[in-house]
């Protein structure tokens, strides 16, 4: 972008993270006195709320992605690099992507969360979490391997215990893959096996608090345990996990302590700040909670540096209500929009009221019939949410290919009791090709530069 | 299946691979009198004629995808196994899955065809072919992270070898995969990059032969290179590659010898029969030819061994014209449902004349505007051909759903050119579990066998 001569050049505003809230930011900053970089590791924004479909089969990846320079593509003034920040230098304004220094007037850090094992990460190796794209087809890939190898396996103990799913963690994402893997159990897939019978499966849905959903409201959590078990689904609350090694889950509950052998277990129990938080703390003096979420002022930015905002699952906001916003999306759409429209007015002179969080309520679906709705004041459950439910997912879906191809998947799965995208893809051995190891972007000197033969 | 007392059980036919041939025995071998066994390495059938989609970012993995136990679901006499099979017993009459003796009345083998590199193993790591879903993700990932790399790329040299992109092979494959990659560069994602322009991209289609498509007629040819051309492939024949090293590419031409750097390479060139043809030939005397694979009688079956028969991309069949049967997806399928046919007139006691292919004809599309169809009495060029490969492929593809969100998919695509499928995803660093790998089915032994908590 060209400035003219003698006239100041545009604000520049970079955006690390292309998730909710990173997104939001970025299409709010549409403007032709603002020059906006935004980078993210992944060339895609992922829409998270749906990822248990794809680990269970129903949505493809693509389905629930849409490419950040597709999206951004008509911005004109926005440019999308694909690269990871590792470090910040809030003094020259400048982050480090790789080797390079990307220069900023405003900062924005929108990084988001990553899985929290309770310090015990030896357990990830045996119980993937779901906050990508590459966890959501482990998963599928676990969980329908289970009933290849199940069919083949002769040994009655063994196959008990390939037929055994345990979810980690009762709220919104526990309770959906519970009840996604139970439908694929006990519905999708009963006919396409002839040595076992699906329904001795057995799906379990592990809970430290003593219900469900525990941020929704107690009748909504007895709800969606009535759902739940009436898909088939095993809920066992005030039960902590203290062990997972190989198929062996060891859990506490009250004074006992128990073991069982589960061949797939899912974790869907604890997030944490991604690495960045650690960083922009170190850097700017700005204090961290304990799941390393950086405290941000009632504007969202850092204490001492009033260009550089954190937002989304990486902030920890606590002005409003005395306690700190739930890592949601929609907190992280609004928190991008507010800046970007705190960060325009600054340009005019003018200064914004703090930050105000419009909560319009919380979801959690549980299989294909049933969900609970909590719209604070109004409460939805049953097959009436569950339609609430969908809409608003389709509404939210970036890309409007993505919410007709999504649609006619669900209405299909619908009536039709069918899972299109369960396949099992394996690893490939190719060799990794990081998004910042210089070594593959750089090809060797060769005699003759020229392309054309 | 459970036979009365007294009766004959039934004919247990084995069907090795879920592919076009093995999909279409086992689909046409419904039978009260006939028990199936598919084994596949996949959970999947796969519709490989569009996987070059894949790997360019327009599908995903699951739209050409169908669960062979969905498939085959309704088809109460036929089980589906997920595993290898290593070895056959032809004197014992079974095959070897894992640990596992799978015994047969009646063997099909049709594991098809992998990638040759002309005995030049090492040039796969730089160049990708296309056969599974993983190497078209990983295709796909090549492409779109050249576009992303060239983004952050100041050395003009450098990027000028991260926007060239060669594919090696002029059969139908390399000219797919050329002119979706030219349209990508060309067209879909001209407005998306700021600092590169994608109109300075190179991509280049290497032919050994004299013309592209050489098992076309001549004229089709010709039309398929004005297509190519008009797209922006560069196009060069009589060319052979000699060498492909990291990011250098050398080539032969005539007796000159060049090289140049290309980021992304891709193999479209060369196929060899599956390993199993290797086992066959060893453990019954049949012969194979120099892709390995194996010369079959007219009914498909084995010299000395009326009971194994070979299909598909792994057999060599050349008693109709002197000239074997091309690795094509119809050639499969119409041997599969003969295979299917003749052992069901052999348990009434009569046998079938000899195979006879039908050749409805080829194609080959180029874009999004143009393919070439050769029926024999008639030829087709231009967009009325290109409306023609629409309809036939959607026609085949299994799985109403997937025609369906194809469909869709296509049309947003034509309308909008964007590229909904084309996300870069990342290898993973999970533990590999491979299908036949014992130690991930057996759990360790427990105390405490029970699951009830």
């Amino acid at each position: 972008m060209e400035s003219k001569v003698g006239t100041k050049p545009p604000h520049h505003v970079v955006i690390v993270g292309g998730g909710f809230g990173g997104l939001y930011t970025a299409k709010a900053l549409r403007s032709k006195d603002i020059n906006v970089t935004l980078i993210d590791k992944r060339n895609f924004h992922l829409f998270q709320p749906l990822l248990y479909q794809v680990a269970t089969g129903t949505l493809s990846p693509a389905d629930i992605s849409s490419p950040l320079r597709s999206v951004l593509s008509k911005s004109k003034n926005t440019k999308v690099l694909l690269g990871e920040v590792t470090d910040i230098h809030p003094e020259k304004q400048c982050v480090l992507m790789g080797d390079e220094k990307i220069p900023y007037d405003s900062l924005i850090v929108a990084t988001g969360a990553k899985h929290s094992y309770f310090g015990k990460d030896e357990w990830e190796e045996f119980a993937p979490g779901l906050k990508t794209v590459e966890d959501a087809i482990e998963m599928r890939r676990r969980i329908f391997m289970a009933f290849e190898a199940a069919e083949k396996e002769t040994d009655e103990e063994k196959r008990r215990a390939l037929l055994t799913f345990v979810v980690v963690g009762g709220g919104p994402t526990g309770v959906e893959l519970a009840g996604a893997i139970a439908e694929l159990a006990f519905n999708i897939l009963k006919e396409d096996f002839r040595n076992i019978d699906t329904h001795e499966a057995q799906v379990m849905l592990l809970e430290g608090m003593d219900r469900v959903l525990p941020p929704f409201a107690p009748e909504l959590s007895v709800k969606a345990e009535e759902s739940l078990q009436k898909l088939g689904v095993t809920v066992v609350t005030k039960t902590f996990v203290t062990g997972i090694e190989g198929d062996i889950v060891t859990i506490k509950q009250g004074e006992e302590t128990k073991q069982f052998a589960a061949k797939t277990i899912l974790w869907g129990a604890g997030v944490k700040a991604s690495s960045l938080g650690k960083v922009i703390a170190e850097k700017t003096g700005a204090e961290c909670d304990r799941a390393g979420r950086v405290i941000v002022e009632p504007d969202l930015s850092l204490k001492g540096y009033p260009n550089i905002y954190v937002i989304g699952d990486l902030a920890h906001y606590a002005h409003q209500t005395g306690k700190p916003l739930p890592g949601v999306a929609p907190v992280a759409m609004q928190e991008g929009e507010y800046v970007a429209k705190s960060i325009k007015q600054q340009l005019k002179g003018n200064t914004l009221p703090a930050f105000k969080y419009v909560d319009k309520g919380s979801l959690a679906v549980i299989g294909q019939h049933a969900a609970v709705v909590d719209l604070g004041f109004m409460k939805l459950t049953g097959f009436i949410a569950w339609l609430f439910w969908l809409l608003v997912h389709i509404y939210y879906l970036v890309e409007f290919d993505n919410k007709l191809v999504v649609m006619i998947q669900w209405v299909w799965n619908y009536f039709t009791s069918n899972r299109g995208a369960r396949l099992i893809t394996e690893k490939d051995n190719y060799v990794s090709v990081e998004a910042n190891s210089k070594s593959d972007y750089y090809p060797p000197v060769n005699s003759n530069g020229a392309v054309n033969v």
